[in-house]
């Protein structure tokens, strides 16, 4: 939530020479993102999104990230497109930082989300795993099982500090996870970090997905896992059940759930509870108060992994 | 430069009910503007800037800067509009805050300006103090001199922290800024704080002026002298001459200047200089690392305030 890199008026009237979107009228750096700095820009042709990466983001990674953002465009699902230089490239330099822009997409996101939201998002989750099977990159998933340990490991010792009783609990979490971790189930390009800030609306209708920069090849179920996190608890810790349900229909609307899938759903989000638990715990420890990146309190995930440990069936997420 | 109140689509949405606006299609925080919460919104009609006023802005005072923001742009200035709500009102409450909704200007803020963007807006402040003449509201200037004092009184004692000889060197500056500061001089409703980023430039055209919110009764030429400070230096401390013509020309070219006000102008620009370096001196000391406020370098202002007292004649800054 900051803009790390300023941009000066002359470097960016010259960076955006490079496209067809005709003359910069306005740019205005905006306080969403944590990872990268974003400008909201207006120009004679419409508004767009500039985005510069910042150390987090590899560079590597960025033609899968956003060749992920134009192969969903074009199979309709309502994402932010790359805008290509009029050289084909989409990714450029600006302040000494790779830089791309994107097509703005209007909508807002919802602060606190109803039931019927949570079923669109379900249906868009489905939507974008069955539109990315045919996308020919691949990126594996950094924050898998063993990106998790290596989190763990940085945190561990002072994990008493959150929670007194925590390193024994996340250690058992961690045997049980790697013991019990479903092989074989349908897998592809998921986006793992659909939360409700990367999910506009414009009244009852989403209106499309943003934040593609976690985005990785893993289980589906387990991005579904994710949204039941994301999306289903109340800001006093409680699941609602009528939420998952929602969710869950809405996702079944658009891609059905193997049996297997649906079985591994308690393990997969006790993981993926564990997987925010341990970034927000991480960054909770390690990061400097007053630096720019937010730090997100790790408790909010401490109580959804204990709620998941004693989940025993779908159903009780609202499975149909 | 920060986002200190976020605000619900719902609250967001029902707000806007009191305008004539269209519909709320997106909402995103803005890393601008030191002391308020400001959103960039487009609407079905056109982007708006939403302020949110926060603690350091006096309630009572907001008829005032609004007002005259409303008087200058009907006398053809530039500046943001406030939209008038349906029921006439200009303010409104939004998450517990005063709010104004404001038309959304076009341009960019000048990281690096020349002295050909010092001449407009020499211009464009002559052309404010013309216009804001017959403005019927007044408030008066709540970091006068006597307001330099409090500030000081509170932030003397660790001067030193900044600079070892700062104490002493500040003492004698009040003692001559308020022997010599002149009485009589033309005065009236100033900007006061037309630094580079609240002035828009859409190329090499001044297209607005923003941020009235330190605008209050004082001395023109003493609003000139805060912009001798704000454009006429660089980065590395010089102060530059054919910068300083050009903004003195600009301003000519609109507004005469009595032989008292020019004669004024090495002690008015000694006082600006004080006044600006003062805050941030206080914020410098008094603000904890890490809190949502940017704090300036105290030391840029220490710098020009040094400049000035050698200054004997207004013909050092440019004046022809």
């Amino acid at each position: 939530m900051a803009v790390y890199t300023d941009v000066t008026e002359v470097e960016l009237t010259e960076f955006l020479r490079g496209y067809d979107v005709g003359g910069l009228l306005s740019y205005k750096g905006i306080a969403e993102g944590s990872e990268n700095s974003n400008f909201l820009l207006h120009t004679e042709h419409a508004p767009f999104i500039l985005t510069l990466y910042e150390r987090r983001v590899e560079k590597a990674d960025l033609p899968f990230f956003l060749g992920l953002m134009e192969h969903l465009a074009k199979k309709g699902i309502s994402c932010p497109l790359p805008v290509r230089r009029r050289d084909g490239a989409v990714i450029g330099t600006l302040a000494g930082k790779p830089a791309a822009l994107i097509t703005f997409l209007e909508g807002m996101w919802l602060r606190r989300p109803n039931a019927a939201n949570c079923r669109e998002v379900g249906k868009a989750l489905a939507a974008l795993h069955v539109a990315s099977a045919d996308f020919t990159l691949s990126r594996p998933n950094a924050l898998d099982i063993e990106g998790w340990r290596t989190l763990w490991a940085g945190s561990r010792e002072r994990a008493h500090e959150v929670d007194p009783g925590l390193a024994a609990e996340v250690d058992r979490d961690f045997a049980i996870l790697a013991a019990g971790w479903p092989a074989g189930l349908p897998a592809g390009v998921i986006h793992a970090d659909l939360f409700p800030d990367n999910v506009f609306f414009l009244g009852n209708r989403l209106s499309g997905l943003i934040d593609f920069y976690f985005a990785c090849n893993d289980l589906y179920a387990y991005d579904l896992a994710i949204c039941i996190n994301a999306w289903c608890f109340e800001k006093d810790g409680a699941f609602n059940l009528t939420k998952g349900r929602a969710l869950l229909e809405g996702y079944l609307a658009a891609r059905p759930l193997s049996d297997a899938e649906i079985e591994a759903l308690p393990l997969l989000a006790r993981g993926a509870a564990l997987r925010f638990m341990l970034t927000r715990l991480y960054d909770w420890l390690t990061i400097p108060d007053g630096a720019l990146v937010q730090k997100r309190d790790p408790t909010e995930y401490i109580r959804k992994l204990r709620f998941h440990r004693s989940i025993v069936s779908a159903s009780e997420y609202g499975m149909p």
